[in-house]
């Protein structure tokens, strides 16, 4: 299985910008991707990073400067870069192709048990929702399966699923379903992560603080 | 093993005023734990809800006023309401009490196959942790073990577990990580429910809205 991680790296996380400036974004970004690495080659994968712009990590970076969408679409079964599938050619028709799996850089708390939970359904197309209707990351069996990664994507995936006749499973993961975006993500790094993003936002002052509902990290 | 779903009767989903008025948080909050009641039944469990007033649903209901912590304390394995421990007195030193499940009238997206995970590791301690470290769900099979709700209880409840040396198993599941107490939580409700308290969202007119990052629900 070939394993895909995009990654946003010339502003990432653009919306962390209320609690971390550009730099801190950077950093922290870095440290997040470099964990969902580290998860991956414990799986025993060996994962391509397709990012925006030249980054420093474990893994073969391709730069790729086109939106998240068409950057994976391009590494898809049957997509325009598969090489696999197009050095099989005619005669692998009736076979499957080899399955991609896309993982976000972003999933600071993707440990080897929940990516092994997404790698093992047999389905022509496995989901793992994202909070807030994302799709946090995803393995593409079928050839006739394209992402779309605008909006409400876990719900257009299923649609695009069914249009061209592919079956799903879904993968029930709190782990898998929380990237970190926004502010009120931190907070779940820090009770769940102990990686090198939690380790960076403890050094950053970080710290789980209560309110009156859930609790947050403020520094 | 015995199945408790507390229930704040009186005034549930204050957090949730921004979006909906007393009377429809209180129909919301009925659908939810219906939901709730629902999937549990589907797994073979009879729960008994432990509301703070009266409230009408499929299950037996036990009025306790107190606060949400003591009320769960009470009916765990050696809690002061634990008849069956007590019956069994002396004699099942040695022995396992019946384990007891506390499982969230909010969880709105549980589905039979997300709770059959909370009760399949056989555990002393077995915790569904909710966002902004809550504990959305719990087993717990050891007499010394308590719950405390108040802040980052999954990080408390680690801890107790580990205090009275109870073994801990943790049920990765977005589907039990999604308590509905906020606006940002109702698009949860929408994308990957379908029971009453999804139908209940879209009847007062409740749909999926794009925004600059994760979806939304609004009206």
């Amino acid at each position: 299985m070939r394993v895909v991680v995009p990654f946003g790296a010339e502003r990432p996380k653009t919306r962390l910008s209320p609690v971390l400036d550009a730099d801190e974004r950077r950093a922290f970004a870095r440290a997040m991707v470099r964990d969902v690495l580290d998860a991956l080659a414990s799986t025993g994968h060996d994962p391509t990073v397709v990012a925006t712009a030249p980054v420093d990590c474990d893994a073969p970076v391709e730069v790729d400067e086109r939106p998240l969408t068409e950057a994976v679409n391009d590494r898809l079964p049957g997509g325009a870069g598969d090489d696999a599938a197009a050095d099989a050619g005619a005669a692998a028709e009736d076979d499957r192709p080899d399955p991609v799996a896309v993982v976000m850089a972003d999933l600071a708390l993707a440990t080897p048990a929940a990516l092994e939970r997404l790698f093992a359904p047999d389905a022509d197309v496995v989901l793992a929702p994202g909070r807030g209707g994302g799709t946090n990351a995803l393995v593409v069996r079928h050839p006739g399966f394209r992402v779309d990664y605008h909006g409400a994507s876990i719900r257009d995936h299923r649609a695009i699923a069914r249009d061209v006749g592919a079956s799903t499973a879904t993968v029930d993961s709190f782990r898998l379903a929380t990237d970190v975006d926004e502010p009120g993500d931190l907070v779940e790094v820090l009770l769940h992560a102990d990686g090198r993003a939690a380790a960076w936002l403890r050094e950053a002052g970080f710290a789980v603080t209560a309110t009156d509902g859930r609790v947050e990290a403020t520094r």
